[in-house]
């Protein structure tokens, strides 16, 4: 690939010597390749795929999606910004028999404003919750983050954790399908005997395989992937189901398979749960999973937006100005030194963040294709290009902010309550008329 | 040590060559050490509060809780059953200046019915509650049994703990005082918190050092220790200590130390915690602990009590007979074979198991002293005094199990209800004029 042309280019490391290097991606470290010069090299995610065995998303499951749901596919799948998955398609033979299935994604609050690509998954778990209308879980990991990072205390992960909620709930989840969760707070009952009864399966050996522990690792860090497993699991959540939740329900309950969007570098604790999940006393389905893309950091393909290097994100509070200013100043070109070069050779659409950030935002297909022609054939600039980027993203930023502004802590209290939840596929729906027929009968 | 006269050897253990062993203790194994033909030998305490560097409980020490509590040594203390402790006598300085700690015991519910040997520390933990007037929380480990009895399901568990919390409460616990708890049913927030928060301090490294863990261990087993851990800490149970526990009173509760009466195969877990008390966010002082011996089996010295196998034990749903029974076949002599030879020798009552369980029960200890004289001297012959346990023990189980009955299902509910407690030495009292002065400012 042409990296002529390049605004910046990012450095090899410091103190390493080998400089080639395969790319490395678990739920904590996530590292492009690079070549033998120690440049930083795209992510391969069909790499990924094949080297973990998750499916490509395809035509077909697409064609198949918009048949059974009447839903033209987001223009993240259209685009392969979710591009694999794990049994999707059973969650769509769900779908197609009538048949409950739930939600559940998550967030490890490790600040305390998301930036852009946090969004996305949340955007598109949105998307996806209008278009099946089933209920949602949204588990906020503050447990996992203080865990992990050596300097955050519980008590700030669990603050992060309520910012970082007021801002999901601005990504417009319907409150009545949706439960959002701390750990810290949430965990106890049923959902903590989950993850003791998941913990007894899985030994020391499986948790070093799948997370490259070893014995220098604290125990709660050993035991953490537990909570995160048993999260996809109906049982670990009686309240939504039912106003009265019995222990008879749960054999029932736990047959109630999980849809997980997520970013591919999640996938570890998923293997394991799918790996475990008939084990349980009550026997779950193994959770469906559709994996994305990591959202391209500023600095360019190989990067990953990253909330402790700010100039890598455009975070969701950002100003215009500093939407203007990051994109023209970091975001990574795909045209060419002089203009006439660039007139001559034309723009790289691949390579260039802009143009990247326009495919994520832009949802007519025709007019992304306009510009990439038109930017590829050199006739336009990368000035111009930025203009488009930076317009589009002040624009999805300035709605967000606005509907964030809305958030207020009693809403965020509600979306956290835990309670029954109420779609269109409830098998347990909320008997409405109770209050009449007790007045009837009296 | 002599061993004629004995109704009943122990068994050397099949497929077992090496017939010498070091006894072996930690918290889910139990063994006595054995001599060189394989016999087993008697619990060697001092050896273990050398190996374990705790401090033998000496006279010094409770003469002095004598003129601090003006209450005589529980014949448990004087006998020595109660025979070694850390920090003790710290917890003595705090009595002497009136600031507050509480108290913390245990048990893992893997039966649905006590023995004798698991009433003794619940007993003095009683009596210790009587004399110091302060809060006492006991928890039942239904997560640990089930985690670590490969075939017990935490169902199962739950349902051992609350029968098992029954038995406790018929040991006679105020309830004013008392919160009991299932491990599986109360812990969330600030107690899983705190678990988290522990285990981040602690290493696989630390944990295999001290339980005897390996790479094969599952997962939930090496984080156990930090539930057991932080339950001797006041901030676990912010409910016990306010009617609205505040996050603010959470460093000032930290400060309340914890005494802890248990078995001393318990003592690893309280090692962890000792180590590392200091380094929580809000530092806690090390638990105390007050250390017991095993209740002998029936079988004699180097035997423990155990629910596992029934001949072993007298256990509380015992009928007299059963006692009886039990008693005259099982319990280990000190006797000789024959009158004659019992007439001129005299009886061995360290290894009598019917003296030991005198010694438990008989609170007058000139009594006791003159049983014993005549058992030495050969005039007490092994089925007198045998007669005389029998009927100490029938009148023990009988009023256990009068007690016992008139616990419901209703009152267990209020002894496992987070509440506030109320004590002497209660650093929050209820305002109890609260209603009056409303009355009067009305």
């Amino acid at each position: 690939m042409a990296t002529s042309g390049s605004e910046t280019v990012l450095p090899i490391r410091e103190g390493e010597e080998e400089k080639k290097a395969e790319q490395q991606i678990d739920p904590w470290d996530v590292q492009a390749g690079r070549d033998e010069n120690g440049n930083v090299l795209a992510f391969d995610y069909e790499a990924i795929s094949k080297k973990w065995a998750t499916k490509l998303i395809d035509e077909d499951l697409l064609q198949r999606f918009e048949r059974l749901t009447g839903h033209k596919p987001h223009r993240w799948l259209r685009r392969g910004l979710f591009f694999s998955h794990r049994d999707f398609d059973r969650i769509l033979d769900k779908y197609e028999a009538g048949e409950p299935f739930f939600m559940y994604t998550g967030r490890g609050p490790s600040s305390d404003a998301l930036h852009l690509g946090h969004t996305i998954p949340f955007s598109f778990t949105k998307w996806l919750q209008d278009v099946f209308d089933v209920p949602l879980v949204i588990m906020l990991t503050d447990d996992e983050k203080a865990l992990f990072k050596e300097k955050l205390t519980f008590e700030e992960t669990y603050k992060f954790g309520l910012q970082n909620a007021k801002d999901i709930i601005a990504c417009g989840f319907d409150l009545k399908k949706t439960f959002i969760y701390s750990d810290l707070e949430y965990i106890s009952g049923p959902f903590l005997t989950n993850v003791w009864e998941f913990s007894k399966l899985v030994t020391f050996n499986q948790v070093r395989g799948a997370f490259g522990f070893n014995e220098s690792t604290n125990i709660g860090r050993i035991m953490f992937p537990a909570v995160q497993c048993v999260a996809a699991f109906a049982t670990s959540y009686p309240e939504i189901w039912s106003d009265k939740p019995t222990k008879e329900r749960t054999k029932a309950l736990a047959k109630i398979p999980c849809l997980v969007p997520m970013a591919i570098d999640q996938d570890p604790y998923f293997r394991l749960v799918r790996d475990n999940a008939h084990r349980m006393r009550y026997p779950s389905p193994k959770p469906a999973l559709i994996h994305s893309k990591f959202l391209t950091a500023l600095q360019g393909a190989g990067g990953k937006m990253s909330a402790s290097d700010p100039n890598s994100a455009i975070f969701m509070t950002d100003t215009p100005n500093q939407i203007k200013n990051k994109i023209n100043k970091h975001a990574f070109s795909g045209g060419r030194e002089t203009l006439e070069e660039h007139r001559e050779l034309g723009g790289i659409p691949e390579i260039d963040v802009a143009f990247q950030y326009l495919s994520y935002f832009e949802d007519d297909d025709e007019k992304l294709k306009k510009i990439e022609d038109s930017y590829r054939s050199g006739e336009l600039l990368t000035g111009e290009l930025k203009k488009m980027a930076i317009e589009l993203i002040q624009g999805n930023v300035k709605e967000f902010q606005s509907r964030r502004n809305a958030v207020t802590d009693e809403l965020l209290r509600q979306y956290m309550t835990p309670r029954k939840l109420e779609w269109k596929g409830n098998p347990n729906p909320k008997p409405k008329e109770s209050k009449k027929e007790k007045g009837a009968a009296a």
